[in-house]
């Protein structure tokens, strides 16, 4: 992987806030989710200041009331010297020499566009996001730079496996931490590094983006298989095709020789593939045992990134026409309504 | 993969059996476990006449009065017509082309040292057996070719993904036939295939049987780290690790370019890996919540392939020095008593 841009030193020394405590560095953290939420515990509980924004003012009063998230990861407590709720986006972002995606990928246009267009010059832009700008079909880190004019030696990418559900449980995890600039990767990590969590920086940033956006498919798609009765042996051989699947459109769209064995590609599609806290396996499972796309969405109340995924990697694939058996089972069974149980009577029969 | 030896036409037409029954092959299948019992089923159902041993005369007279093996699977019911349970190893084999062989690989020499010399002379010998040939260190078809003077391009081995609990449920599952001869492990695809069955030929038998002696250890890992309360994010990264750790091993070993992504590989692991059916996760699990490996035999009343297999690889590794920390952690862990608990710490440290 020789892709590594010119590298800038972005890495800072430690500072001292108001209170006269030591602070490692200023993030803002875009977003109130379970992701979202998992990563403010991990940075401040690690001594950085986090400049924390979520959409309902409601839910900002309650973290400086009560010092929980009440929507998500609520057992956990955070230390209000280092966690900053403000539902003022752009003083969050003033406020912090890193900016932290982590909103849904179809609501992250509508959150930061309102943004001016230098709000985010000099900063470091981490995307926590799994998913693609729909209609666009760009990747975040994409669209980033198209509309704020950061260049991708500025952006990191963090991958999982990493469930926040078991983050918020101090379960053992491991970040990888994907950049064209090492240093700054590596920076971000030693942020991350604790009891419980270990990280690593790996140079393929597009690549472990796209894959990030394609595992949820593939967690969709053995959902729907499960939700059909189809058994463990299928969901394994289901899951040994993607591995190909991926591989050969990532060779496609953004060729480079890379691992896909790796935490970062294979790792983070088995903890979305086989873990009971992922929700595109849910939404699948629900779309195997009959509900409509609607009725599910309804149903589970939150939003399964493989639903846009599968409609954006669909047709960036029309003009590569990479052999996509999976992604083409999953978008025709959620876009053009083809039965679940009749289209996996032919993906079965593509699959070895 | 170019190590296809000369091949040799061992493809058989049609044959009737005594009664005027059409009869595709015959075959022995050598052992009464859960495995052996679901090849019974798919062979016996596609009309190949299946010469069937095992070693408990009860079992056989149970099988011959109520066509169920009353030990593994016993909802399954055969057709008398083309099953035929025998407790004579040496009849079972003369009456058969092709040998299956479906006992734990602990057990395998005990099972057929009896039998003559040249008693598989000219027949095709099948590997279902997922282990090796303790003390020896030896694969099975090694062990076949030394002992019994067959040669490896008579030789064919099943792997995965593949529970025999989801065969019997008739549940869509996928073989892989690893062969040095593709017509020879074509036909025997042929003869596996059905509504829920479907099978491939690839040509790396050594590979396939290496993989699938690998796999329990991982298995066995991943059941050690739930047994320790680890979670998702945890074992995503182990097997993840565990791959280029298969990897690893199988170039020292023997070299050839594979695609581990494959079902027959990544596909086998995965199933053994996450599967609630895999005894050597359970096995696993016991030994990490602090069984002694004594009494987890005993409670389980089950053979973990991966018990034997980690000590035959560890013992083989010692002239290959491969970097295999997980291999190594299993083996200290069961056989040089070390605490699951000290070694996953040192482990986890090891994987990224």
């Amino acid at each position: 992987m020789q892709r590594i841009s010119a590298k800038q030193t972005l890495v800072k020394t430690k500072k001292k806030s108001k209170n006269n405590e030591f602070i490692l560095e200023k993030i803002a953290v875009i977003g109130g989710g379970s992701w979202a939420t998992a990563l403010v515990k991990i940075l401040s509980e690690n001594k950085s200041q986090v400049h924390w924004w979520m959409r309902n003012k409601n839910d900002v009063q309650h973290l400086v009331n009560y010092k929980h998230n009440p929507r998500y990861l609520s057992g956990v407590q955070f230390d209000l010297n280092y966690v900053k709720p403000n539902p003022d986006l752009q003083a969050v972002v003033a406020a912090a020499d890193w900016v932290i995606l982590a909103v849904p990928a179809a609501f992250v246009q509508e959150a930061i566009v309102g943004l001016p267009k230098d709000a985010l010059e000099g900063k470091v832009i981490v995307s926590a996001i799994k998913g693609m700008i729909p209609d666009e079909n760009i990747l975040i880190t994409e669209y980033v730079e198209q509309h704020f004019n950061v260049p991708n030696s500025h952006q990191l990418v963090i991958a999982g496996p990493c469930h926040a559900e078991e983050v918020a449980l101090e379960k053992q995890s491991y970040l990888t931490i994907g950049s064209h600039d090492i240093s700054t990767a590596e920076r971000f990590c030693e942020l991350l590094r604790n009891r419980y969590v270990k990280a690593n920086p790996l140079d393929d940033l597009d690549g472990i983006e796209y894959c990030a956006v394609m595992k949820n498919i593939i967690a969709l798609a053995c959902g729907i298989a499960r939700g059909l009765n189809y058994g463990d042996n299928f969901q394994a051989v289901l899951v040994s095709n993607a591995m190909f699947e991926i591989e050969r459109f990532l060779d496609a769209i953004m060729p480079l020789h890379r691992s896909l064995s790796g935490s970062a590609y294979l790792g983070d599609l088995l903890v979305t593939a086989y873990s009971q806290f992922s929700r595109n396996r849910t939404f699948g499972n629900m779309i195997g045992r009959g509900y409509t796309v609607k009725s599910a969405q309804v149903e589970m109340n939150m939003v399964a990134e493989g639903y846009y995924a599968v409609k954006s990697i669909y047709e960036l694939n029309k003009k590569l026409n990479v052999v996509m058996p999976i992604t083409n089972a999953v978008y025709l069974i959620l876009y053009e309504k083809i039965s679940p149980g009749v289209e996996f009577e032919i993906l079965k029969e593509k699959l070895k």
